[in-house]
């Protein structure tokens, strides 16, 4: 395919994708296909000679559109928003059109400082403390990752690091195995489970402690744990705390968790994965009080603020303390930087190359301006809380937590096994697709504002059926536990 | 930004990046710009009302392109080639128009399952033992990671939570971090720095071992190795074997570390990140013999196969213990996959999400058919064995490793002064873009052949330049040492 074959069928593609867009209401969300579905429709070896492209266009109706999962069909409304906005597409075109990979300044200049720009960009429109800024500090400083896992590891690893370092310092004799064995982290019980994944990578225990009521954990809570592990003559060094837990969006307290923290040197990193994007509203900038305690913290504009997979925004306060953690200096790569201190953000992240992912960042913030963002951001929160009202409005449910942005919590009153039907019959019906999940032994259902393209009647749409289906779920006096689809995994 | 707008708006990026790329050998490969160049020319905070894309368009060739290195120039010989194809450039736009999130198969079925099926299109291609395949052996199997760097920690994570548990096994006393204190693994000195890094991450010691006059790591040099750690009673658990190192391009010797490693229990991968696609070639087949003994391998479809940043592909021979060794099971994600048995690949890499990065690959497969990527391949290699000959005709130069790939590592007679001068005069010229290395004490010049654009002409100007600065430095009496360029990053 030479470049010029490349504008046809590009233009094809963009057709083929303004189309799926824009037709998507008409798709169910959840694709009817079984595991295997697909293997029986392609050959099982590549082909030896190149196809004519017609034939591979051909293929996506037969082949693909049956097993996807259609993210951004406004009935679907599971886990949490994945971004997809026009102009992060091209971003994206452009990003892979230069094909210019930016491990090192020099490997792609305009990659790096971009992405420079981009960082405070963001880091101000959150209103971060000046520590986070490349613009206004010494030492901070922000990244583009690929996901919140990759940052909660990161910052674990750089915890880790710093914390070998400091009591090898005080005892030469201690080897890394022995302080390992000692160190602990912790987190919440509702976080999301990259954060033990990360301690799990780590090598390190991991402690999961109790929310309060509202589903927060608590500084005095932290404390404790700390001074049992103190007791042990074991040693704390990182806790993950979350800003709109996956489970049902709730909020550590940070304002608390941040001073007990700085008591004990713990590195504190903030997972803020989906409601970061909300703190460029000034009037939910409140939920990052606190964040100043953080050595880091990141959030997903893949989520919730337009641009697509993957771009996860992080920042640090010590960028030396990332970049000195796994520095090797490998010797192709050692060029000038002629003076001036760019960031070699290989140094930062687990992949060594990278995408040219500013680009796409770039596009939305300039397309779309804080204000249009915000108008989205606020959108979406009055439709969660248009469902919060249908849902208070059947005195058979209950809310199961309190409705601060985007997600909505709910259950039927009584048993578990009722809301594990109700599940059921939703999934089985096939018009919305939302996920459930289980906090503290209490199962419920989570509808969650995803695609932009969801509006008031989408959402009254999705309560008509959760109301149907919620009546079957009554008819059959609530005795019947139906398990089929979730539990078997 | 709407449907219609994207419309537009597409079909001027795609003409945008098919004009760039038409005309990408009028502009030097490496840009004129000094760190910091980009700050002032964007305002310092984002805009509050969005811009008219033609805004954005516009800053393109004033803000980005002055910053950006062509990778892609038939003059760009620097690094290892980044791979940029118009079909891998479709799927990526159909991906991102798709947006859908496969961390689970629920979550996007068809992104699970055509993953799966390209995992085998490429293994056969690579004529891997069966024992890799989905379709051949009940435990094996492929995935698209991110990075060569992300497959060597996997791989290094998996065989340490192996061998932790096994030693655990055989001593219910031993702490993690008494394991860890005695784990080792292994590399070439010649390896990747993401080995090493691995280690780091991983918190184990590595041991750089040396490589034979050919650049190879061989069995007797491991064994000798393993046999010393034994004897202080650590645990050699892991070797980093490299196919085509990136200093150079040397081959560490499978057949004979294959056995060494399966003999002591060591977890063999290998990273083929740049060398692996020239393997789809039978006549070069034969550098993957021996991987008949690894328990995982990788390598960079990303370089050299003509799939844009990023597609790395790994494969496992026992994926149970890639999805065991940080299962975390979430109640959010856990649904029936109704009996078949489908991988989820969250368990398999560091991120979480995951985009749908099966469909470029499945696009350039069928697009350019395996005898088309063969004849990439053999262009390559051809165009390097050209510049070979140019290096042996003119007597003041030597070839520093056998030219079997892409890749001529050559140098001029003598001190390493004069070939960092000669690097610096190449440099300084700016028409061709290469990367020094250094292995041994030896500084030499690598040409890699990168772009698929370059041909029989670019080769012959880049000699011709390469020559007449080696002038200068003869002229100079080879005795100036400028280090200007190098070594003060």
């Amino acid at each position: 395919m030479d470049a010029d074959e490349f504008r046809t069928r590009g233009r094809q593609m963009v057709d083929y994708v303004a189309d799926y867009l824009d037709t998507i209401d008409s798709r169910r969300p959840l694709p009817d296909v079984t595991p295997g579905y697909l293997r029986e429709l392609i050959p099982s070896t590549a082909p030896d000679r190149g196809e004519n492209f017609d034939t591979v266009m051909a293929d996506l109706d037969r082949v693909i559109m049956p097993g996807v999962t259609h993210w951004h069909s406004p009935q679907f409304h599971a886990y949490f928003p994945a971004a997809n906005s026009f102009p992060a597409l091209l971003g994206d075109i452009l990003s892979g059109g230069l094909g210019a990979i930016g491990f090192t300044w020099a490997s792609n200049p305009a990659c790096t400082e971009l992405e420079v720009a981009m960082m405070d960009w963001l880091g101000k429109m959150l209103q971060l403390p000046n520590d986070f800024l490349y613009s206004e500090s010494e030492k901070g400083g922000g990244i583009i990752q690929s996901s919140s896992s990759e940052s909660a590891l990161m910052a674990l690893l750089c915890a880790r690091t710093e914390v070998i370092r400091q009591q090898q310092d005080n005892n030469q004799h201690l080897t890394k195995g022995q302080v390992l064995d000692k160190l602990v982290a912790y987190t919440s019980i509702e976080s999301h489970s990259c954060i033990e994944r990360a301690a799990m990578t780590g090598l390190v225990t991991i402690r999961a402690l109790p929310s309060d009521e509202n589903g927060a954990l608590r500084g005095a809570t932290l404390e404790k744990a700390v001074q049992d592990d103190l007791d042990k003559e074991l040693i704390p060094f990182y806790l993950g705390a979350s800003i709109g837990t996956t489970t049902r969006c709730t909020f550590d307290n940070l304002k608390e968790l941040g001073p007990v923290c700085n008591k004990h040197k713990i590195w504190m990193h903030i997972d803020a994965a989906y409601a970061g994007s909300a703190c460029i509203c000034p009037e939910f900038r409140y939920i990052l009080d606190g964040v100043e305690h953080a050595k880091s913290l990141a959030f997903n504009p893949h989520k919730w603020m337009q641009v697509n997979h993957d771009c996860t925004a992080m920042w640090v306060k010590d960028k030396e303390l990332i970049e000195g953690a796994f520095h090797i200096d490998y010797y192709i790569l050692r060029q000038s930087n002629h003076g001036v201190r760019m960031p070699d953000f290989r140094h930062w992240q687990i992949p060594f190359g990278r995408r040219f992912r500013s680009l796409k960042l770039w596009f939305v913030l300039r397309s779309f301006g804080v204000s249009g963002l915000q108008a989205l951001i606020r959108k979406d929160i009055s439709l969660a809380k248009q469902f919060e009202r249908f849902v208070q409005s059947d005195p058979r449910f209950e809310i199961v937590a309190e409705v601060v942005l985007g997600l909505v919590c709910f259950r039927l009153k009584g048993d578990n096994s009722r809301n594990e039907r109700l599940n059921y019959l939703i999934h089985k019906d096939g018009r919305i697709h939302m996920t459930p999940s289980k906090v503290k032994d209490m199962y419920f259902l989570r509808f969650a504002i995803c695609s932009t393209r969801t509006g008031a009647a989408d959402v009254a749409f999705a309560w008509d059926i959760v109301r149907e289906m919620a009546d079957k779920v009554t008819l059959e006096n609530g005795s019947v536990c139906y398990n089929e689809f979730i539990d078997h995994d």
